[in-house]
């Protein structure tokens, strides 16, 4: 099946929006053996009709984003019906349900029995509506009567939307649809290595294997991405585990924070973080990850020197004598949090995030992180991070985030 | 001139990287008055050829991304070379320089007198080299011989390097080309309605001016933005300023939270946020802008009930009484977050952001927002945002900000 990607709107192109749908699409097609092979970004308007026609004569299964709400710059839906003959009707269930999308999909799956071009021509095709579960929009379907080469799937823009309609809808016919093959893929997601290095130590090594591989440096993390049958996925885990070990976040590809609050949550422990140069950022991390209030106490976002001393407990000669950002008040920090929180762990930060503010000895992006341990005692790392303000702090937390990772003992073998 | 963008390489199309191209160069072709009319993602190899092609024959200009780095599956250069039959040599001056890059245009400006279509024809083409300035490519150029009705440029594909590239090497160029208007671009983002209620508002007449019109929404705000001559901008501000009044959050498109540093820096006044529901993403969201530690005193990410009470002196009588999530309990985290930090302005939120923990009388999505400020009492807000986890810290961060930001005086004229 060839699957193209046509994204609509005059913001996409633009730019006052960066298109994330064309990953979010290639991730969630991949574990049914489908890629992406061509995607085009088009403004609202008849450049949409242009891009259809296209990708009509080249693919078998075109999708189709943006331009069905309810402003009149959003014609997707007529562009489509106008094409091919099609009518657009009003839909009472949906107009009755909370809220009503569209979906178009010919129901013909044998390939060679529908023409290609845009001659309607009747009985091959049906609209399927679907719920759309956030958005009140102009609910249409196409009437049967279109008969296109490829099955069009018409998606609303905005990604909250467009993803639960995607996976609930469009995903199962695609399934049904998609050839059967035993390829599966696996996601190690690494902290604290650099691709390069992740690279070196393993890329050889499982090419070798002859399995497919793939890299994706993030922030402060690197996904390695191994395909190919069940038992080479298995030798490539062990030699992962083998060659990574204790810098393998997860093997699932989860988050660091999901892992920490999994992790904490099965040893029944609580957490609390006392940020400065992260200004909230580990917090939000953190209470991202549902049901992180069973281990999540409290958060100490202490940005001026006051709230340091009065919140954290943190000995204001300590931050005259050496500097807000420094191990000594880092350390104090942590030990502040864990005593005022009564959690088991408390996570601390201080650092300079710029673009202001740096010194010859403490240049911008220097950061100090540490972690108290109850009864433990609390150890202090010392990073520069040189980048933009934004990406300081998320590597900033990534870095404080591995640092407690590394350091919960890992649940008893039962 | 039309612009079109081709993005080149197996990781976009299979969602290993997201695509920021395409807003950058967007937004720096704006200022020319130049639009991009589509855009096209494919794999490497073969399918750059047919895109090549088809953008040749519509477009003025055509930037093309990825595909010159050193390794095998770089060969934008042989396939433009190829197609056009071009000679790939390799200059001793590049090869001498820092690194490599190359960049072909045509130096016939006169449209008219380029030939559309692939056969090469002498005299009217030449190559021009530009530097990158971090990265070594084999370097060659085009020899003299293209015919193309399009200019090409190749760019690189890591924005470090494609940046600079673009900057110093075709921007002057487009530069002399561009058809002079007096174009512009304003971008007024509105809080506290939505697409449709602005439209309603300001839509039809901002439409009867005769100016160019696009809305973009996002969680919790609208963007409308108004293309025209400087004259139809004026008028349409005096329309919006009339009828969005109090929801403007800026004209210039910047973010809530730079606004109300801005305004808090300007008239010397400070923050506290204390924070249950939204763990962490008020602070985060405000100390992501520069200069933000001026105004921004102390976050209180109080999600266990202990927090609250120690933290922000909620009485634990209040908590038995209403629950943590009513309108008693977040005022009295704003009063805390207010007499603790010393700050003139505190923020609260507490919230059910689900998926559990919903009431029938208090569902998933319910959130009580205050606004305490010093010497003139609180305010307190309830909202339901039915949405995912993710969606609803954003949504009510927002309402949050948005309260702060319509109860901070202007700045004084002066």
């Amino acid at each position: 099946l060839k699957v193209e990607v046509i994204n609509t709107g005059h913001g996409a192109v633009a730019g006052s929006v960066v298109n994330t749908h064309l990953k979010y699409l290639a991730e969630a097609l991949f574990p049914l053996g489908l890629r992406i092979e061509r995607q085009v970004t088009v403004p609202d308007g008849e450049a949409i009709r242009e891009a259809l026609v296209e990708s009509f004569t080249r693919a078998d299964v075109v999708l189709v984003t943006g331009g069905l709400g309810p402003t009149t710059d959003d014609i997707t839906r007529e562009i489509v019906a106008d094409l091919y003959g099609l009518e657009l009707i009003h839909d009472e269930t949906i107009m009755r349900g909370i809220a009503g999308a569209f979906c178009a999909a010919r129901t013909d799956h044998e390939r060679s029995r529908a023409a290609a071009g845009p001659a309607p021509r009747g009985g091959h095709s049906f609209a399927k509506p679907t719920r759309n579960r956030t958005r009140s929009l102009l609910s249409a379907r196409l009437s049967r009567r279109a008969a296109v080469a490829a099955r069009v799937f018409l998606l609303p823009g905005p990604p909250r939307e467009l993803k639960p309609m995607f996976t609930d809808s469009v995903l199962p016919i695609l399934t049904s649809a998609a050839p059967q093959n035993a390829v599966e893929m696996r996601v190690f997601r690494i902290a604290g290595l650099g691709e390069s290095a992740v690279e070196e130590l393993v890329g050889p090594q499982l090419l070798s294997l002859g399995l497919e591989l793939g890299y994706c440096a993030r922030l402060g993390e690197v996904d390695v991405r191994t395909i190919g049958s069940p038992g080479l996925l298995q030798k490539a885990e062990a030699l992962i585990q083998e060659k990574l070990a204790g810098h393998i976040v997860s093997a699932g590809g989860h988050s660091l924070e999901k892992v920490i609050v999994d992790l904490l949550a099965e040893r029944g422990e609580t957490l609390a973080v006392a940020e400065s140069c992260t200004g909230g950022y580990i917090a939000h991390r953190i209470t991202n990850v549902p049901g992180s209030s069973a281990v999540f106490l409290e958060g100490f976002v202490t940005y001026a020197n006051a709230a340091k001393s009065r919140a954290l407990s943190v000995d204001a000669k300590l931050i005259a004598e050496h500097g807000a950002v420094s191990r000594e008040v880092v350390s104090a920090m942590a030990q502040g949090a864990l005593q005022h929180s009564g959690a088991q762990y408390a996570v601390a930060t201080t650092g300079i995030a710029g673009p202001g503010g740096g010194t010859e000895q403490k240049p911008v992006g220097t950061v100090y992180i540490a972690l108290a341990t109850r009864g433990a005692g609390t150890r202090v790392e010392r990073h520069r991070f040189a980048t933009d303000r934004e990406s300081f702090k998320v590597i900033a937390s990534q870095a404080a985030l591995d640092l407690l990772r590394r350091h919960i003992p890992p649940p008893a073998a039962s």
